[in-house]
This record gives C-alpha cells, structure tokens and sequence, in this order.
C-alpha cells in the first residue's frame, strides 16, 4: 500500500507540546502519532493508530500460538460480578464508575477477571473442557491518579488480558510457562530491552508473580539485578538477606542513657561518640542503631487502623512501596503527631521496641534484626536511649517484614553477586491467581472421578498502547523515532526531494514497484515543501528506511537512509531489491 | 486456519434465551456468538468476534477506497467540546456521563462530530489540505430506553462513523455521493436486501439525509416504497401529496349546527349522515371531516411550552413520529386535560380552526387542506360544529405540516404509482451536515484567495455490530444461521460422524489440505458427539459449506452440504477443489 503524504492527516510540530516531559510522549505528539483529547486520554492519529495494530497483531500471534483463544468483553460492565469479588469498593478511586438512565451502577472494566470467570462457570462443568486459555485485546479504563507521559499511563488505553483455567496446580504451572514464553517472544520480536522480574502480586491476589520490564530512565518502577545477571526483582519483591545469628551468652547487659537532644540517627550516632561508646571495638554507625517506625495498618474490612512498630537498622529509611506491598492489602500510613499524642508509651524519637511490646503493639523487624545482634535504640522516654538491646534477649518481633529500602551494593539472594537498581516501565505481568475468583464465583467442575473441582486461574496483561510507547523510548535519538521494521507504520518512506519533474515521475514510479512486491510505502510526493523540511519529517516519524530522490538522482542514484544508521548511494535500478532485502530483514 | 470443536470456547444451546424475540438474538446466543453482560451490552465469543471482525474488514475496504482515512478518537470524552455544541444537554438520558476521581464531567461518545471538527481545526488551515475524509470504526455507547433484540440495538455497539471536510458546497455533494457509493458496495457485498430512504435529518441538523434500510419484519422503521420501485423513503420522510385547489366562489355558506354528543369523527359521520347532510350529492365520509390536534411544542431554550393547532383529514390519525420529525429540534406532547381546563376557548371534541386563530394559536394544516377544500369540524363550543368551513374563506391555517399517517395505498410523489409500507432495520444513514459544527467550532480555513472560510460537512455512519444482526435477521431457518461466506467465522465445516478411526484420519487430512489452500476451517472432531447433534450444531452455526465424513465415507464418499441449498455427493479425492471453488465463489 502506499499511503502519500500529501494527502496525509498529519501535522508535524517542531515544537514540544507543552504538557510533555518524556521523549516518548514528545515524539509521538510531534510526529503526528497521537494526540490528547483529556488527560491520560489520547486519540491515535493515522499514523499512530497503524503502529498500534501492529503491536496488537504480534501480541494476537503469539497468544493464539499458546492455544489462547481471543474473544471480547464490554468495556461498560454491571456492578454486580465487581461486588461478588469486593473489586467495586477495593478499586478505589482508579474506578470509573457510573450510573445509567435507571440509576444502575455500572463501571468501565479497568481488568476483566470476573467476566471470564463467571462466563467459564456458565459455560463448562466438565473436566474435560480444561484447560482452557482465554484472551481479549481491549480498550480498558482506570481513573489513574495521575496520569502521565502521554500513552505511557494513560486512563483510557489498549491491553491484552488472557486468563487460564486449569484442572490441577501443575496445569496452572504449565499454563504460566506458557504465558511466559508467549511474552517472551512477543518482547523480543518487537526488539524491545527487558528484564523479567519477581514481583508482588499486589491487589491480585495469588502466588507466583513476575513483572517484565522495559529498562528505561523514565520508567516509574524501580528493580535490582544481581551483578551476574541471573537474578532480577521488583524493588518491592526483593528479599532482603537475613543477618547472622550470634550468640546471646557473654554479650554485655542492656544500659539506658540521657541522651538529650538525640531525636534522630544523626544526632544518636553524634552522642554514642562522644559518649565513648564503641561496637566491637569501632567507632558507632548508623548502622549499629535501630530505628523504630509506628505505622497505622487498616486491614480489608476492618474500620479501626491497627498500631504496628517496624524495625530497621538506623541507616536505612522505610521504603514506604515496600511495607505496603509486604501489607497487601491492607493499607498503611505513618502514625501522624496526633497519633503519638493520644499514646503515651509513644515518646517520638525514643520510641524502641520493649516499649511497644509492653503495649501490645506488634512489632516486625527487619530480616537483618536476628537473634544475638545488638542495637542501640530508643528507651521509650523523652532524652533516653539504650545502648546493648539485644535481639532474642531483651526484645522479640513478632516476625519480619520487607519494609527497608533496597541499595545499590546490597547482596543478592543465593551469592548471586550484589544488586544494581535500575529503572523499568511495566510491560507485562503474569500471575498465578489461583482459586481466589473462581472461589469467589462457585465455579464448580466436575472432575475424572465425578467430584466437583474448582479450577485455578492465572491472569496475565499486556499493555499494547503503553509498548508503543516504550518502543518510542528505547528507539529514538533527537531528530525523532526509529521503529522497528516489524511495527513501524510504514516499511519504507520515499521522498522527492529534487524539483526536476523526472525525479516526481520516478518517486511514483518507485512506489508502485515497492507495492507490487507488498512493502508498505509512506510518499513524500508534496510538491511545495523544502527537501530540508522533508528530510526533518522523515526522521521525525522513524519510518525505518527512507529512499531519497535528491541530488544525485540525475546521476541515477538514489540515498538511502537506514534511519538511525548509515546512508548508502543505490543505483536507481538497485534500489526496489535492496529495501525488500532490509524489509524482509 | 483450523479450528478444533474439541477446543473451542462454545456451548450452543438447544433452548432460545428467555429475553429474545428475534429471530437474530435467539440465534446468535444459542450458537453461541454474543452472551449477554448486561441489558443492552453484550460480549463477543469467539465465532460472534470473528464475524464482527470480518464486517469490520468489509467497512474499512470500502471507506479506504474512497480515500477516508483511519483513526480512532477515545470513548471516553470531555464534556467541553459537547457544551460548545449544546449536545451535552441535547441528547438527554441518552448519553452516559460520568465523574472522575476529580470530579470533573466525562462522557461516553455516542458519536464525534465534536472530536472530529475539532482536530481538524487544530491541525489545518489551508484549502490545500481540503477535501479530507476520515474515519474510525469504534465503540460506541448510548443509554437506550429501550436496548431490544440482543445486539440489534446496544447500549455499546460497533459503529464505522465517518466525516468529510469540504471548502465547497459541490465538494460536499461529491463527498456525500462518494459516501453513498461506498455504502452500497458494503451492503452488497454482504449481500444484504436494503433500501436507500429519504429521511429527515434528526437531531443531527443539516440539508440532504439518506437512510440506508434492511428490509426485515423485525424492524423498528417503517418506510414506504412506490411501486414503481423508484421512490423509497422514511415514513418520517414522505412528503403528502397536496390536494387540489377548488374555487371559493360558489360554495354554500358555512352553517353550524347543533351536534349532541358527536365529540368524535365517528359520531360526527353518523350525525351529519341523519341530518341530511351531504357532499357534491353523497353521503358523509370521515374524509370530509377535519381533525383538530391540540399540541404543545417547547422549542429549544425556550421555558414554556407554545399552543399549536394540527389539522389533518378525519380518517386520519396524527402520527406523532411524523409530527415530531416535522418540528424537530423542538419537543411536542398533546394537550392534556389541565391544558384544555387552562383555556375555555378549546373545548375537547368540538375545537375548529376559527377558534384557535381568533385566540393567537399557530395553526398548521396537513397538505391536503389547500385553498377551498370545504370541511365540516368543531365550532368551538360545546355540542356544535361547522358544515361546509372552507379553507382560504373561512380560516386560513399558518403553514403546513407533515403530521398525518401515511397508509398503504397514498399516492407517491410525482406521479411513482402508490406508496406500499414495509418494515427494516437502519444501517446506515449519510446526512449532509453542512456548517453546524465547523461554525461551533469557528474552524477558519484560508481560500485560494487568502480569505478565511469555514469547510461545510458531511457525516456517515454504519451499524457495525448491528450489521451482523442484520445478517442473522436475512439469513436463517428455523435450524440456524447461514452467513455469507464473506464474513462467515470459517468458510468451511468439517465433521467426523463416522465411528471408524480411518474417518478421524481422513477428516484430520482433509483439514490440513483446505488449510493448505487458505481456507478457514471449523472442525468438529469431537470423538464422543453423536453425528445428529453435529449435524445439528452445524446447521446452527451456520457455516455456508459443510464436509461431513459419515456413512457414505466407507465407499469413498464426502457429504457436501451447502446451508440452506442442496446435499451434494462427493468423492473424496474431489472435495478440496470442489470446496475451493464453492468458497472463492
């Protein structure tokens, strides 16, 4: 097809829309892709809307090739199947919710795990129906709080959700090997940078979690890799290695101390050395102390927050990401002033963890907080700390929790080297929901033996308009976008960019030809504009090859301009054979 | 491509849904097409998503080939662009608005004459960039009264919408012809019986308006044809044909009369009847009499609702349908009892025009009432009317309407023989919209002169989702659906109703090779399903061609039945090429 741009809906901008801080978001504006119509709510332009296609053909592929079979759900959905699960309330503000004319309360799917289940319930009772794998690639709607970067969050945009059913645990392991792979080759075929991470299941529920990743700066989540590339995590999935145990036996007794005006680590460590105090022989870090945060936990249902006291060496803060993905889901925030004024054990600055406990506050600590190790902490009184508090002995956690930020250096599980942190754009995710919603829908099914079963799901998405995105950010330099040949808008961009009417007969002579052998061709065939302008546009918009009719046509050469890559000088009669070869890769 | 029955996500089903009453909801739920979510929004399963596709593919070719261009605005919208058009309102309980987390007013598009206009004028300013076509094939969402027959009439739907910019009238008509053109090579390829109708133009605005009509029993529109075939309109749309004119002079004096108990056309017959009364020498017929309707007609904006008189002949109803199409945009409710109560010059059953004149009330006639016709009506007060009250002598009415119901038999215009009623179903509907909106939106283009002119419109649609009801509602028996091969989910059936394990082979081979040769392939290779029930769920599917290995196979011989048509006996070694040829038609 050819496709000329002279008749083209497109304007390009040489300008940044004002609004944009990302390449991705920029370039796509400027190059006509996209444009915003609310915020996070964008429509995609001609040239946007055949990329996006393209992305969505590649990921249809691969599922279809697992056996996933593609079907679509509404967007504008009942409450009632949201209310079964208690998504309606947890959704929170990121629901779009609504009323109809009848003052029914309908919602616009944001993830669609209770449609599918509830349509596999009244559609299988058989065992012999499992497994099976659906999919939808759908426009879907979350209310984000702040929508950001263009389509790279947005509140109205494309996904692809696939839900397995499986008769046994070991065909939900199989189904999510399946999905992994599947991801696998859809990320790879679309040349995009990525790590698979082990995440937290979040708001989903279930067991085995992993998060791709595109690796790149504008990437909202932060994760580690172990320094031999065999280990990768979400920040909030990574396991924190456990301390060493030491004895208890011989280490010196626990001794409270004045120590005015030592609110903060800072100020704590500044005292025990000027006080003479040494650990081991050494001079007092941050690390020797432990600080004592008092968080308000709120369980599902539960009206009244909880007090609970978390544990972490004095020269970390609390990742806050990381206590509420440990809490899921419940939800979590410090306790204020006003919740240390109405407690009077909570002395702010001193508080320690014999305090709390003799409260009946629950405390967790820090995976390095084992037993026999020693700390220097607060004594749960204005101006007093104790020196010596050992673990095991003068106090106990309740348990541990991941709540510590994770650094750069910081060991890797399993001698895997140490962790560097990195920042990623969420890509795709797969889980291991397991019988959460088809528990929540009674789906019952009967098995080989003719007892009723209860099949396990996994859940699995994709973000098809945010890849188009992440493609504009790892593919583009400052001129403009690079796509890959598999999803580019068009294969190859052909310009004129000589006045010579020979030259205009041979650019649509050209055209024609790549057409006839199936390559999809964008024509600069606009008569008035400048070859300067022509050349800016086309590496604007990152059409992959672009064959240039300038200069030295007369000399029956064309250029041809590998975008992002080198120039070569074709002969005009050279030219059709040698952008099919680059096509057809 | 081959897909398995063993595999599919399906279930047909014997019974029809409780809630159906067309033949097209009953069918496509029972083969398992669409399933119900919720009143009026339906999901798409795997063969209903095929198909739609397929319609959707069939749409695109055409509107490609015109030179409209795709893109895709969102569903979910600002409410700004709809205040600037006064449709944010206009469209009353039919538009589903919502509030974001910020509270700040979204909807859902019910169509995007705003999003359109307004990316247009952000993006063009030159004649040189005009005419432009652009498309979008989406979904769409209105809150019907009344969402009926499954997907016949959705509150989400598939619809093409499509807008032209012209800098000229005639570019319009250009465009407009061009659009009408397209429209036919859709419908007719889908081999769908329509009619092209003049209609009004609705809330929609502008001069030229066709609606594009398939013909079925269960439609919700009534048209007229001619029977001379030439002539096809929205019954909305029929224009009357006007009386004839007769000679004032001559004619007897208007005399009233004493009426008792004749408050409606049939007592007022009987009474003039056995009072003698007589015309041009014969009896009194509901015809001679005059109907006068008391409406009330609330224009836009204004506060109060207007009196307006209706005269239409007395063997006439009013059709409320025709007289709202007439006074469109304004609203239009009859007078109720508190009204009549209100003003003591209407006096139900006796009201004529003199009395509504002489008190300031608008009267518009039906067509027929011209200058000199003579009527007996109500002599605004109560037990008497008026024999032999001429039009042009005695009352004279301010316009006329298009208000009476059109009937079997009326006259067509100019001379097209008589009008028959029939019923269908709107698929598509081309209006000229001209300026309405780029003058909303104050889109300002620069002429070939440098002056600033504002492009005129024109706005097409087409019923995706409902097309594929349209097709169930064409093309069924009492067995099951049949498609056209064109947007049939596979173009051919194979199945297995034989026990011997050499017919699996065959079948299995016989998919393969029609594979091989591109064509798409549902298998019913499911072991244990008696041969009536796959022949039965074949007829219900309704995939035009069908290979069945049964009885016959031993002796080398493939049952193929085309759906709806004859049994064929085929030899084995024969049917790939038979089918091939059968399928490319």
């Amino acid at each position: 097809m050819i496709t000329r741009l002279s008749s083209l809906f497109l304007r390009t901008l040489r300008e940044d829309p004002a609004d944009a801080e990302v390449p991705s978001h920029k370039l796509l504006v400027r190059a006509g892709f996209i444009r915003r119509a609310a915020p996070g709510v964008y429509s995609w332009l001609p040239l946007g809307l055949r990329t996006l296609r393209k992305i969505e053909d590649v990921v249809r592929e691969e599922m279809t090739a697992i056996g996933g079979q593609e079907l679509l759900f509404p967007a504008l959905l009942p409450r009632e199947p949201y209310e079964t699960t208690g998504r309606w309330t947890e959704y929170g503000d990121d629901l779009f919710r609504l009323k109809d004319r009848r003052d029914v309360d309908m919602l616009l799917g944001p993830t669609h795990e209770e449609m599918f289940t509830s349509t596999v319930k009244d559609m299988y009772s058989s065992y012999k129906d499992f497994p099976v794998t659906l999919f939808q690639i759908q426009t879907k709607y979350r209310d984000e709080a702040r929508p950001r970067a263009g389509i790279l969050r947005g509140r109205e945009f494309v996904m692809k959700d696939s839900y397995s059913f499986d008769m046994s645990d070991a065909g939900l392991d199989e189904s999510y090997a399946q999905h992994r792979a599947a991801y696998q080759r859809v990320f790879d075929r679309l040349g995009i940078e990525y790590v698979i991470c082990q995440a937290t299941s979040g708001a989903m529920g279930g067991s085995a979690s992993e998060e791709f990743l595109a690796v790149s700066p504008t990437g909202e989540d932060t994760f580690v890799r172990s320094t031999d590339g065999s280990y990768a995590a979400n920040v909030e999935a990574v396991v924190t290695q456990p301390g060493v145990e030491k004895p208890i036996e011989g280490q010196p007794e626990a001794v409270e101390h004045d120590t005015p005006d030592a609110e903060t680590i800072e100020t704590l460590v500044d005292w025990a050395n000027s006080a003479g105090v040494t650990v081991d022989g050494r001079a007092v870090t941050a690390a020797d102390t432990l600080k004592c945060i008092v968080a308000k936990v709120t369980g599902p249902g539960a009206e009244e927050p909880e007090l609970l006291g978390v544990l972490v060496p004095g020269d970390r803060e609390v990742d806050m990401k990381r206590l509420e993905a440990s809490l899921e889901p419940a939800a979590v925030e410090l306790a204020s002033d006003e919740d240390f004024a109405k407690s009077s054990f909570l002395v702010k600055g001193y508080v320690g963890p014999r305090g709390l406990a003799a409260n009946g506050v629950r405390v967790l600590a820090d995976p390095r907080v084992v037993s026999g190790t020693s700390w220097i902490t607060g004594a749960d009184a204005k101006n007093r700390h104790v020196v010596g508090l050992v673990a095991g002995r003068d106090f106990t956690p309740d348990g541990h929790i991941e709540a510590a930020e994770v650094r750069e250096g910081d060991p890797a599980p399993e001698g895997q080297g140490s962790l560097t942190l990195a920042r990623g754009i969420e890509i795709g995710h797969i889980f291991q929901l397991g019988r959460k919603y088809t528990e929540a829908f009674d789906v019952q099914i009967l098995d080989e033996n003719g007892k009723r079963a209860v099949p396990t799901m996994g859940s699995y998405g994709i973000g098809v308009s945010r890849l188009m995105a992440v493609l504009a950010e790892q593919n583009h330099d400052d001129k403009g976008l690079n796509w890959p040949v598999e999803v580019a808008p068009y294969q190859v961009h052909v310009a004129v960019a000589n006045k010579d009417a020979a030259a205009m007969e041979a650019g649509d002579k050209l055209v024609n030809e790549l057409d006839a052998v199936g390559i999809e061709v964008l024509f600069d065939d606009r008569p008035k504009v400048s070859p300067g302008v022509k050349f800016k546009d086309a590496e604007l918009l990152g059409v992959p090859f672009a064959a240039i009719l300038g200069r030295s046509f007369a000399d029956g050469i064309i250029e041809l301009r590998i975008r992002g890559g080198e120039t070569l000088e074709v002969p005009a009669d050279e030219i059709v054979a040698r952008l099919k070869e680059l096509v057809r890769g």
